[in-house]
């Protein structure tokens, strides 16, 4: 699953760069790395990364050599801490509730088992090579997820967040009618043709006009007559509709010049669909393409940062932690592990639980802070994971990969962005809050029923198997992500502080909430004020 | 360069069909596959190929039994006839001037060695796993060559068209001063956020005038409103930056919110830098992401469909035509080969050599066809390939993959789809008939002075080396594609027909000239027409 023919030094250097990490740890890992010359803009790293000063080995004074850190959860945000402690050789221990590392940046495969709170277990029967992201499950170019991708050897692909072959489709609903377009699907491509053919016409008209006169100065106003005619495709001012709709007979050789789709629906049908409300959503910061994910799954990434901090030499897991308690020397975790509660003494402590799991907790953290740890709540999100028995979207719609976008409650259909060709295929079925309290045989069937509105019969009849996560009924997460409720007031604020010797990460304490990049970015914040404190006491 | 992660069914079956390709030919190879059930959609591919007929094992009646046919020129269209053809059993042999197949699907790697028709040679001095694609580069979701690809286990991966991150351009001219944002490098991102917004607010203000009511019936008022507010992500109905553009402080932990980058530019500037202008790219039929690019380069395809068709078993390199003679009984082709000349005789014959290439050889075709050969005339355009020492635009830019676009002669800057986070990378550094009749040396020399005017001294400094295509100098091609001064006339009519038993195809003969798919569009033609003769001639 860590190869690919694109990034054939990415193959060799990430199998030796684990080795190392899990001989020497994070310390010999960069060491190496170093060496080697890959770890290869440290002034583009910096600037990535505000006024993060990355640790070297050099950097823990001699008399805190031997600092012990306790780390709560191998999540993103905890495995970041013991990676980026670990580089100024702060001896790391990572207590982790479930069996693999990761927390939300969860891939599923066959074979896997989630039992939720309601103690109803599902187990994975995709075909082998098949998987979804239960979690985050895309990449912007500039996050800093990007830049752990490089520094740790975790090949990376596109992730198809926007395809023109995917459709939009709004159904009716009690207090909103789409119109003539209602519950039909129709491709990304379309509908950009017709929202910007109809929106440059109507601008064309209105400088026709001199509607807008006051506003267009000098030659703006034919510059403006060029910049639409361009945009929306106008013939003599007008939008006809053309070939960027798409074609009902396709150009072909010798005298088949194609017949082009159309005549496009009218401008009041097209407002009406309000498809072009939708289009947005691919200028976002945070979601325009380029997008991507890890080659094999999310959990590459916490798989590669498991490994080198040490992997099991310096990670527990099933372990979840029962009690934390701030000591006059330090603080001492408690754990179930194998049926008996271990403790694990440490000069610090750094917890990434979440909030509404770590409240539940007994600790001796100081009022201020249990009230604090209360307000945040668990966002209601879930996936689910459709596999079919074959690429009917690759192989009859010509999608591969990208998202159909709906107001119903499925929110959206993620078609692969991998296995392109491979007879069957995992797509992600419904991105929502609205399937949690369903049985898992209901999520199914309700799944299906939506899907089949878009894509038809073929949605059953080519249906292989499914596996949902309900994030806020997983007992370790307890939510998709974070709320804070009226907003980052005085509780985030109280959690940015240690509690005596105890720090909090994790995205929740960023501006990047249920990004990766929140926890990598909230990681690094704790390990700067924890080596800050570390270095003045040491001095 | 044949396996990637995501399709580890592809690359077991790819390496055994391109055996049994290589052993049976088409026809074992086709049957293999059919028994495997990997050919999977057969009416899909009907229907993307209009109306033609694939032809099986049975199809030749006995009395054709052994049909002959000679294909001259192993590109695309000359592969795609022999494969198809062979499907039925026909007997094919295919001549190529060149020594590997593929036509001007040239994939360009270290040791390849181009001599031009000036008498220059170059030999790539890239790097062992990099390269560039100087032909066709790119592959719409809907062409038949994703088909093919899929028929033929050929992996794909996406081939980034268009990047948020990617830049705009506009150097002023003699005849047109772009304005404040000349000479300026804005990303694809920032660009969208300013134009969009400003036509969205100059429709707000148009609506509120009532400038458009005689457009707008009923609630569309309304829905446009909300629609432009969307789009532009206006503020009061004004347009005043927000974070579609980036950041010049990004979010971070703690007490970062981030700052947005702006204030944006005014309306007038945004018009007078005319990018707005080079939006509609990205909506074009076959422009429209997703795109795809064979997984470790575009000859991929003609290597696979060479393999398909048995190999140097049926196919003779280095074996440029000399003469084509339509004889009693068939026809007859003589090719030099090894420091002579050959003959080869056959029923039928399919020539895919240019017309600019073909019009010069000694053939006794109708006076007609000799006429027609002489109208169409070869485009101006060329790729260079830029081997940089660091791939300093993913390192320091967060681009990975897309586009540059500017009105500079290098037209646009091509950033590599593949090998991300390698140390160096080839990009495409211009794309361009500017640079055709210019030294090999001066198109360096200047490709690197045009880049470095983008992305600055950068641009020189990380340059390593560089390989340069100029396809009206290939002279086995004569020009980029075919161009039909005045349309497709008379003289394109004729050669859809045979001159005797010689057919004639390649993309140039359909209407997706400069497209693989054209060659495959025409190269089934082809094959429907003369299998229509010859089993019309057996009854």
């Amino acid at each position: 699953m860590e190869t690919t023919a694109g990034t054939p030094e990415g193959v060799s250097r990430r199998g030796f760069l684990t080795r190392v990490g899990a001989v020497g740890g994070a310390t010999a890992l960069y060491g190496t790395m170093e060496a080697l010359g890959l770890i290869a803009s440290p002034a583009h790293a910096a600037e990535e990364a505000g006024d993060f000063q990355e640790l070297r080995p050099n950097d823990l004074p001699a008399a805190a050599n031997g600092t012990k850190v306790a780390i709560l959860g191998a999540g993103t945000a905890g495995l970041a801490v013991a990676y980026e402690l670990g580089k100024a050789g702060y001896d790391c221990h990572v207590i982790e509730a479930r069996s693999k590392p990761g927390g939300r940046a969860l891939t599923i495969r066959r074979g896997d088992k989630l039992t939720d709170t309601d103690g109803v277990t599902q187990v994975c029967k995709f075909d082998e090579g098949h998987y979804y992201n239960a979690g985050p499950s895309r990449i912007p170019s500039h996050h800093l997820t990007i830049d752990y991708c490089r520094e740790l050897g975790v090949a990376i692909e596109p992730m198809v967040n926007a395809n023109a072959q995917g459709y939009y489709f709004h159904e009716n609903t009690p207090t909103v009618n789409y119109g003539p377009l209602a519950s039909t699907a129709v491709t990304h491509r379309q509908a950009k043709a017709d929202v910007y053919g109809y929106i440059s016409e109507l601008l064309a008209s209105a400088v026709d006009q001199g509607a807008l006169d006051d506003r267009l100065t000098g030659t703006d106003g034919q510059r403006l007559i060029e910049l639409v005619n361009s945009l929306g495709g106008l013939t003599g001012g007008r939008y006809t509709g053309n070939n960027r709709r798409g074609y009902s007979v396709t150009p072909g050789a010798g005298n088949e010049p194609g017949t082009v789709a159309g005549p496009p629906p009218g401008l009041s049908d097209i407002l009406q669909s309000q498809f072009g409300t939708r289009f947005a959503t691919e200028f976002g910061f945070d979601q325009a393409m380029m997008m991507w994910q890890p080659v094999g799954g999310m959990d590459q990434i916490s798989a590669a940062l498991a490994s080198a901090v040490g992997g099991r030499r310096r990670i527990t897991y099933d372990a979840p932690v029962t009690q934390i308690d701030n000591t006059s020397t330090g603080v001492r975790v408690s754990y179930r592990s194998n049926g008996r509660i271990r403790t694990l003494d440490a000069d610090y402590c750094v917890v990434t639980i979440p909030p509404m799991v770590l409240r539940n907790l007994t600790t001796n953290f100081s009022a201020e802070t249990k009230n604090a740890l209360t307000v945040p709540t668990g966002a209601n999100s879930g996936r689910m994971g459709i596999q079919f028995k074959r690429r009917f979207w690759e192989e009859d719609l010509d999608i591969y990969g990208g998202v159909t976008h709906t107001n119903m409650d499925v929110s959206g259909i993620y078609y692969p962005s991998y296995g392109y060709f491979q007879k069957k295929g995992v797509l992600v079925g419904y991105y929502s809050g609205s399937y949690t309290n369903l049985s898992v045989a209901e999520r199914e069937t309700r799944a299906l029923a939506q899907g089949a509105k878009i894509h038809g019969d073929v949605y059953h009849q080519e249906f292989d198997n499914s596996f949902s996560v309900a994030w806020p009924k997983e007992p370790y997460s307890l939510g998709a992500w974070v709320s804070w409720p009226g907003g980052r007031g005085a509780a985030y604020q109280h959690l940015l502080q240690a509690d005596g010797n105890t720090y909090f990460a994790g995205d929740h304490l960023s501006y990047y909430t249920a990004w990766q990049t929140g926890a990598f970015l909230s990681a690094r914040k704790v390990v700067s004020d924890l080596h800050a404190r570390v270095a003045a006491t040491a001095a």
